[in-house]
């Protein structure tokens, strides 16, 4: 909240400054403000101004603010400048926010980024457009410090110091044979501590972690996760360094990668777009075909409902709790389902863990059901007066035996799922209630057919 | 994957070390492993073999290891040792560590580790422990490096050398006045870069963001993404530097609110604790709350089928089909409202753009609505034989009617949520379903009325 507010007053100070013909003074504003946020104060802006207020920035700024840019202005910015202004901004970007930009732009400015760049850097470009997408390839970047194992921590840091501002990161360094092949790291702080004589060779640390450029992202946030590093190197299959991933990536990775299970978990298929920019085709898309599968599932239920027809023709009111009951084992089937799915996403529960998990849902199913079917028949002999004990006895019975099996099926899918290799955030809420519902069914009409017939 | 093979691996290699008595080996492989490695390896170990093999540990490396263990295992190392190996970890850990430690550890531990501080330590950790759970002091660390404006690079440099090693991070300083008030920061990058003889004054920047120790976590969380820096400064209400965050305690942060959202989307009362490690009573207390409100406001469903029992007692078979409409509902809402909810943690999706989010999901709900629709009049003609036209329908435009206006309850329930500055993540799945139950069976009910009646 209080950042909105300060952005606020930041946007009607610049606005004010256009306004009023201070151009100088809005030029020197923008320039010595956070990248970040004048990229944010391009969303405020029409087209035609975005175009004026990205003139007025320097080289250095322009291409910061632009690597910030959300795509829609980033693709009428490139649209509409010069070629000279293009090859600027590639001039000055990191090769990774560069490739970010090409992976969503439409064809006709990938052409007008690419033609203006050099032939080794197009060379790279069409290399990283290559690699898998959310493959640890796709998340790299290149401009890292390389070291020889053989310098000294003198030479080394008259390296650092003469190439640093074009790295992404200066602060881990990575050492490369004369093959190219990754066999040591060195924080820029053991340099920093080291005596100018030292060689990287004594200094380095050669137990390195790296990943391929083919592993998937996931498993690169899990590294980071682990060993709170804030950069990893990425080889080629021949342990060529190619490339390091930076923390601040595996930020984004992270979130993305939990947006994906949540729209799993609620029957989505997992779209990459923000919901805003997303056309209704699309979202209409993603959402049909669980639904339609969930909706043809449900048919169980229906026929479970028809096999006992003849019990609600005596006992019509007994159709009344049918949602009651459902709702109540879909709602803890969905409890039970969200933990173990969330905890083996944060690797806490493995499928070796499985009886264990059981026999916990059982006993918590057992205190939950108890519970409810308490509350139950107390509610439904305050709320529900035209029905007789034996109705409210048989639907606070049913709850509490819905409830345990309930637990017992959520938990058990998703730890089924993952042992097939499928994943566990499809075995959430909505799966899981549409198994349940017939389960539940079965059990609410054999307990009243027992006692209220 | 991978990595979980390489690590059982190595634990086998250890294992063989330690049972073959190669103890000298074991301490110097030990030593050479990585931090986190080692702690996981604890987590393998029988009780006894723990104090074993932590004994081997250097001092550096003792502390290292410690601050990655799970709690459990800390607790038992710090119940086993002597109060100077005790002080030795202490005195090696960051404080934020040793902070993180106490507060979750039993009174005794907390007493052992206390009286093993130096009267300084203690003052700092006891200021710690008064932050708020949850807010940005409650996540700093310390140890930084704190400059003057007045100097040199090559003094700062100096300073940065002699004092580094006990620093959190060395790469990205701040600049104090004589008030300890943050006036500016430097990136060691910068500091490399620059000659000797520039002053800290020429190079700092001096628009700082920086937070309040009492600010919220997820605050915190948004300005990291933001801006994509690796280190935050905190300061009081004075502005007095207080201590500093670094990026990869926020990766935590981001896992833990988003586990957080996905207890609450899912009726669960969020808690920290790992799922294997809580107790069975907390988890049943977690879910009973808000598994009885939700079956006490299904009650609502209760009546309005109540009150159409005289169209069921003369069509029946009406009543087949109440689970498959009401869960379809359901589904169709929480795909609407998880999006949503997603969307406005992402910050993608504000409250101005209600208007926005509801034509868009009336549009979308229109599209699934009568795709399920014809699917569903086509599986009941095929599979329901002994159900008539009229009821076929009536269930088919039923599913459409409840499908469009699930969609419109499950957007704009989180919205409105949120402007009444309540979680939006509460209006998920399972209250959504509930809501939308009733309001289903009143559609479904009352078109069958007018055609089947």
């Amino acid at each position: 909240m209080k950042i909105m507010e300060e952005m606020q007053e930041l946007f009607d100070f610049l606005n004010k400054l256009m306004e009023s013909g201070e151009y100088a003074r809005l030029k020197e504003e923008l320039n010595s403000e956070q990248p970040a946020n004048v990229a944010e104060y391009f969303e405020e802006l029409t087209a035609e101004k975005q175009l004026f207020v990205f003139r007025l920035l320097t080289k250095d700024m322009a291409a910061e603010v632009f690597s910030y840019m959300d795509s829609d202005t980033q693709e009428h910015i490139v649209h509409s400048i010069t070629d000279r202004e293009v090859r600027n901004i590639v001039d000055e970007m990191f090769l990774d926010d560069t490739v970010d930009f090409l992976e969503e732009a439409p064809a006709n400015l990938v052409k007008k980024i690419l033609r203006n760049t050099d032939a080794e850097t197009r060379k790279l470009i069409n290399r990283f457009l290559n690699y898998p997408e959310n493959s640890a390839g796709s998340l790299m970047t290149i401009e890292f410090v390389r070291l020889h194992s053989s310098m000294t921590v003198g030479n080394a840091m008259k390296q650092i110091k003469r190439t640093g501002t074009d790295k992404e990161t200066i602060y881990t360094c990575y050492v490369i044979d004369d093959q190219r092949k990754l066999i040591g790291v060195v924080p820029l702080r053991t340099l920093i501590c080291a005596a100018d004589d030292n060689t990287i060779d004594e200094l380095m640390q050669d137990d390195v972690v790296s990943v391929l450029t083919t592993d998937d992202q996931e498993e690169v946030a899990n590294i980071f996760k682990k060993y709170n590093w804030m950069a990893l190197p990425v080889t080629d299959t021949e342990g060529r360094l190619v490339g390091i991933i930076t923390v601040d990536d595996i930020v984004d990775v992270i979130e993305q990668e939990t947006t994906e299970d949540m729209e799993k978990m609620a029957a989505l298929i997992p779209s990459d777009e923000e919901y805003l920019k997303t056309p209704v085709m699309v979202l209409a898309k993603n959402r049909i075909v669980w639904l339609s599968v969930l909706m043809i599932s449900g048919t169980l239920s229906s026929f479970v409902i028809g096999h006992f027809n003849s019990l609600l023709e005596v006992a019509v009111v007994l159709s009344g709790f049918i949602p009651i009951i459902t709702g109540t084992g879909g709602n803890a089937g969905s409890q039970a389902s969200t933990m173990i799915i969330r905890g083996m996403a944060l690797g806490e529960i493995e499928i070796r863990d499985a009886l264990k998990v059981v026999w916990k849902e059982i006993r918590v199913g057992v205190l939950c059901g108890v519970a409810l079917g308490l509350i139950n028949i107390l509610k439904m002999t305050l709320v529900n007066r035209d029905t007789g004990f034996w109705i409210n006895f048989s639907v606070s019975l049913s709850m509490a035996a819905v409830v345990v099996l309930a637990k017992t099926i959520g938990c058990l899918l998703p730890i089924l799922a993952k042992s097939l290799k499928l994943d566990p955030a499809m075995m959430a809420g909505p799966l899981i209630s549409t198994v349940v519902d017939a389960v539940a069914l079965v059990i609410y009409f054999s307990i009243a057919t027992a006692l209220v017939l």
